[in-house]
């Protein structure tokens, strides 16, 4: 274990005891990040991105709708600074032309556009992607896209948790910047968790 | 100001300064409550509805994706309960036949259907329902459905606004549980908001 993950075993307690590996590259984590969510476990998720972003000196976190929101809030409340999320919706209230970037869709196949409305990304800015996963990296991408657009600076992208079989780091490597995951998996092992050390 | 709400004043002040009322009883506080979030007034809003929910023992906290997230987080947070948030899609991860309620899309028009894992609610839990806004009020009778089919208990429900004059809070009279708003928009007058004593 190394320095840099020291403080988050418990995640990974949580998810080798919580998690269920579903096949096909699929962690069911919905017990505590993605559909019921833990607080306390939130609460130590947005410390320790905070820990490891404070010196990068955001002032604003990106997520994307749905998943993203319990950790990008938690790290939000860590660093205070607000927290922005991308809808896949269009509310009645997002009158303007919003920034806008393609995503795949998690629960529909196919795609949806990510949209953050031109008010809360401005040059200057300098903005913290969180998100729950770190494995294909395209909704990471999107909303990394969405920064490029809004002239605003990326200083680092942080996710739950890492599917380092996806490859998405590496992936993430043009865009320059810190990329952080509090668990990274290395592969799963019939129905076995095996994380990266 | 009521004892009730005047810990709260300073949400009166943000929707005074920040919000935008765009007519046809739509509020616009994509600034700090459903776009952008302000974290700091978001830990205020959970420590509020903690307070005044403390007494009913929730063991649970409801609500529905997208907006809702938030505050429901900050309230768990305080509570130190869980946060279930309804899904509006479904998942890969949820396979099993969940509960379901029929709810308003407020982004698509029509309706949307609200799930909730079979195995995040249960008879014996005690359930607090927050949610954004406290209006037509179909969003959280759904959720109010989906904790009847559960056998769960309903215990309260909290709304961070209230329209009051959707007439919200006589349509749930029958559910007999404690409703509390932390600001009541009594009606709009021109662009000018008036709140409730």
């Amino acid at each position: 274990m190394t320095e840099n993950n020291g403080y988050m075993h418990w995640l990974r307690e949580r998810i080798e005891k919580e998690g269920r590996y579903l096949g096909n590259g699929i962690l069911k984590v919905d017990v505590f990040l993605n559909h019921q969510v833990d607080p306390l476990l939130m609460q130590g998720i947005g410390y320790e991105f905070a820990r490891r972003f404070r010196a990068q000196d955001p002032t604003k976190i990106l997520t994307a709708e749905t998943s993203g929101i319990a950790p990008a809030l938690a790290a939000g409340m860590m660093l205070q600074v607000p927290v922005v999320f991308a809808r896949k919706s269009k509310p009645l209230t997002l009158s303007h032309e919003p920034y806008q970037a393609d995503a795949p869709s998690h629960t529909k196949g196919g795609h949806v556009t990510l949209m953050v409305s031109h008010e809360f990304l401005s040059p200057g800015e300098r903005v913290l992607i969180i998100d729950d996963f770190l494995a294909s990296t395209l909704t990471i991408r999107a909303l990394a896209n969405i920064v490029e657009q809004s002239g605003a600076t990326l200083v680092g992208i942080g996710a739950v948790i890492e599917k380092a079989f996806e490859g998405g780091r590496g992936k993430l490597r043009d865009l320059n910047v810190q990329v952080e995951s509090l668990a990274v998996i290395e592969r799963f092992e019939g129905d076995k968790i095996i994380f990266a050390e």
